[in-house]
């Protein structure tokens, strides 16, 4: 069953953000009003239904083939990237300047959102433009720009993050591959790369590579890592010295070519400083990072669909309390209503969250007011990585569930939920393990002021809310409980500093589950009567906040232990 | 990697649960001494370690192959089998009058989950085997005992369950194949069957199909389903009519072919009484579903043993309190070393409770005395469904936590590892999903008396611990609570029977973690000092017990909600 986004739920969401409202107060988007966004994603939706999800399943089994340092795509991915391409969609909120179209974050994190959903593999491609253009436009010298900023903003060609090397993952400081100035002002690059997504394809004619490496005399360690834009084919029309070696066999993603390359003397420019690699490409980090936790929400958006549609279909058993002759619908059984509902509470949830996330980018792109682009800013940096490790953990944990209203229907190839969970399951990885993540959050984000920022967006969160509603309440006591346990972490992290990495795992997790309440107290707020909103909001509270107190405790256990010993 | 057996672990958990003296009351293992007992370890582990284990890859990456009705399994495995099969190990635990070596069912348990861990692929094959003699012991007639008894005791032959349909998955009373009794005593049986494991192979010469079936005028419903026993090869040398259609294509399990049955007025024989074909199914029933847990905790130490010794030799970055030069070694990552830790908790503890099945179904089997019988059946009917869903749940959640030690290098194949998390997921599912097994633990099981015999189990268990140890008094608190906990929802389920099927997924849960806990009090009162038992002790009460207390919760909620509601 291929996947189709449902624009009327996106549409109550962003209105329960106020995003129409919030994009009209920015001069860039001064001209967004909702009928145009209403029309975008009314077109982005049939284009994925139309195009992009028809091609999911093959894309997955015929995978990707390499011979001789070509890579074939899946059948009908080129002519559909064609499409892609032509219609404009790559370069949504790009500038117009630049051949964009300068709409903004917010509505390009759907299109992604549902772009994931419906074919990953697909996705994979044009997922890395967004960052290699607001790289390149952020630090490349006017020169790179001319001559790649149009041809990356519209996905005429397509572009790729070379960081990884073999023995260099998590920790790029270990990056080996060099770079040697040449007295024409280019570099001559020379290493090899692994696990470069796109790094060779036949959906465009030239490829661009943002590849992490090392100036001569550079000093260790991720101070002496400088960023070069090498292109798989030069201006002069001739091929540069940038190869793929093989395609990696992956549990998932099949479509998605994930490429060992190998450049020798390759040719390439600067971007941004010396020794200034890591900042050049951390500009796109969290727009990076958000649009990994909607690959999360959009493969758990489709594993549900399919769940959803098979248990309005199969009859097994009586459930309790049936009466009629026949079995009843699985979706009646209680376990079968759970995982359904839990799902849903995960996914528009997450949702609401990542397309404020969406506005922030814009707010902080584009607010006239230097301290709403501060605050936009704060949000960003500290909810990204909550939201990228949640939601893919759900992304996988709720695809498992939802593989299991199939039963072993489930386990085979025949409807297509196992791929999801093959498919999703990368996302806990890269872009930052979600450990990764975890540490980025507490010991880099929210200890270093001890907990100032992290406090005062809850504060500002907290005051979105009406105490006067019993939901909006019990959101409030979570925002303040999880402040007060934050400063309690900053306290005892001073006297034992390995206690946060101790409870990074567990912070990042009792926070996503406290964003989460505040995101359906907010829900529930608008929603309209119906089971629709209800029992989801309802199976949150019964089944997913639970793990609040749980991982509260935790956390407020092991810093305790910590204030105790010290004292002892 | 190849998974190595570890036989010396074994032997120590073994110890702990006093098995060699509890065997030795059992007149039918008067013989099996601690020597014998460790020299069946010793040479089982070099047996998986040198044969089974290494074509474990192979197996997934060649898998199964059909043409014309033929299953050809990936090379190497029909002469694995031979060898397998000669040794004499699918007849361990059969009795030696039909071929069997009539040692333990706890030994058994050990090397299936050897087998598991080393090759799943290849185990489906022998894996049904133990089922199926248990069955036709039990049941057969004497002549078709005499025809398939020692050939299916002894592995010569290979066994089949022929239980779903494909409208007729976890609700078996909908099944449709027909047998129409002949005037020569034998049936003619016609229908399709789905998810057959090995219904069609070259690993041995004939294939015994034990079908699921509906005589003419049984009446609709479960209790109309009769048990035939279906030859692939008939007595006089014929093939009979029974046909692979396809294998299916699965998320993994690729060496274990999962058929697709077409039988068409294929010869059979009645095992068991008309109408009785569930309760000779029934037999075989708990066995089944330990090794089905046994899957669960081999595979999960499979990808331990993976991403142990990957952290052990991979570095990257400095865990805190770090002071070389170079990076740490990934298992000095706290978030790292959690996650190892965690599974061994799991294992472990698991192992403990599984081993302990395996001789509650030797002292089922053999104890003289009657009670002694009783209260083993006892401990089986209520433990199995327990450790079926929680091992076969943490052997997927947890071979993806392993998966995640790898980063990058988890997601290709590589490693190895992400087949684990691909072979265990369908453990979930078969042999009854794990929200079948709540239901049968909690609505079939435990309230039916009002929670007397899984209080008498608890009881049971407690008076093994020794509350002058705080880890024993800890259990004992655990087990109070789960008691006390069975009691309400026995009477909340009674004014609201769905309440039972709504908590019944938390019920077991709860279950499992009180058992765990037990199970580690009992390990560290004998653990020798060091982090080998100390790390995952530690682990279990840190990071897994906490969800003990977040189920009571849960449960205790959900029933304290029906009793106020009857008061209102």
């Amino acid at each position: 069953m291929d996947y189709r986004p449902r624009p009327d739920d996106i549409r109550f969401l962003l209105g329960v953000l106020g995003a129409g409202d919030q994009l009209r107060t920015l001069p860039a988007f001064a001209e967004v009003d909702d009928a145009l966004a209403g029309q975008v994603l009314d077109e982005a939706g049939k284009f994925v239904a139309d195009v992009i999800a028809p091609l999911n399943r093959s894309g997955d089994e015929i995978g990707c083939s390499f011979e001789a340092g070509t890579v074939t795509t899946p059948p009908g991915f080129r002519d559909a990237y064609q499409a892609f391409q032509q219609a404009g969609w790559p370069a949504l909120s790009a500038d117009q300047a630049h051949g964009g179209q300068g709409l903004p974050a917010v509505l390009e994190a759907v299109l992604y959102e549902w772009l994931s959903a419906a074919n990953q593999g697909f996705t994979m491609a044009p997922g890395l433009l967004h960052g290699a253009y607001d790289c390149l436009k952020h630090h490349g010298s006017p020169e790179l720009k001319a001559a790649y900023l149009h041809e990356i903003a519209t996905g005429q060609w397509l572009a790729t993050m070379c960081l990884t090397e073999a023995h260099a993952g998590s920790d790029l400081g270990l990056v080996r591959t060099r770079a040697v100035p040449q007295a024409d002002g280019s570099l001559r690059v020379s290493g090899s790369k692994i696990f470069i997504s796109g790094g060779e394809h036949d959906l465009t004619d030239n490829i661009v590579h943002l590849v992490l490496c090392r100036l001569p005399d550079a000093p260790p360690g991720p101070k002496g890592l400088s960023l070069a834009l090498v292109p798989k084919q030069l201006p002069n029309g001739q091929r540069n010295a940038a190869f793929c070696d093989r395609i990696e066999d992956k549990m998932g993603l099949h479509a998605s070519p994930t490429c060992a390359m190998r450049f020798e003397d390759a040719q390439g420019w600067l971007v941004g400083e010396p020794g200034r690699g890591l900042h050049a490409m951390f500009v796109m980090m969290n727009s990076a990072r958000l649009h990994v936790a909607l690959q999360g929400i959009g493969l758990l958006d489709a594993a549900w669909q399919k769940a959803d549609a098979y248990a309005a279909e199969r009859r097994q058993m009586k459930a309790p309390g049936h009466t009629g002759a026949e079995p009843s619908l699985i979706a009646e059984h209680p376990a079968i209503a759970r995982i359904l509902a839990t799902q849903r509470a995960w996914i528009d949830g997450a949702r609401l969250l990542a397309y404020r996330t969406g506005l922030m980018l814009d707010v902080a792109r584009h607010d006239a007011n230097p301290k709403a682009r501060a605050s936009a800013q704060r949000w960003c940096a500290l909810v990204t990585p909550v939201l990228k490790a949640a939601c893919t953990q759900q992304g996988f944990d709720g695809a498992s569930a939802c593989l299991q209203v199939f039963g072993g229907h489930g386990y085979v190839r025949e409807w297509g939920i196992e791929q999801n969970l093959r498919d999703v399951r990368v996302a806990m990885v890269y872009e930052g393990t979600n450990e990764i993540q975890a540490i980025d959050l507490l010991v880099r984000k929210v200890l270093p002021d001890g907990g100032a920022d992290f406090s005062a967006m809850l504060v500002e969160l907290r005051s979105e809310l009406d105490a006067s509603r019993d939901h909006d309440a019990d959101a409030q006591r979570r925002l303040a409980q999880l402040r007060y346990l934050a400063t309690g972490v900053a306290l005892a992290a001073k006297a034992q500093p390995a206690l946060a990495y101790e409870v990074a795992d567990d912070f990042l997790r009792v926070t996503a589950l406290a964003l989460l309440a505040w995101s359906w107290a907010r829900i529930e707020a608008k929603a309209p009567d119906g089971a629709r909103w209800a029992q989801p909001a309802a199976a949150l509270r019964r089944w997913v906040l639970p793990e609040f107190d749980m991982r509260l405790a935790m956390v407020k256990r092991a810093s305790e232990a910590v204030a105790l010993a010290g004292a002892a």
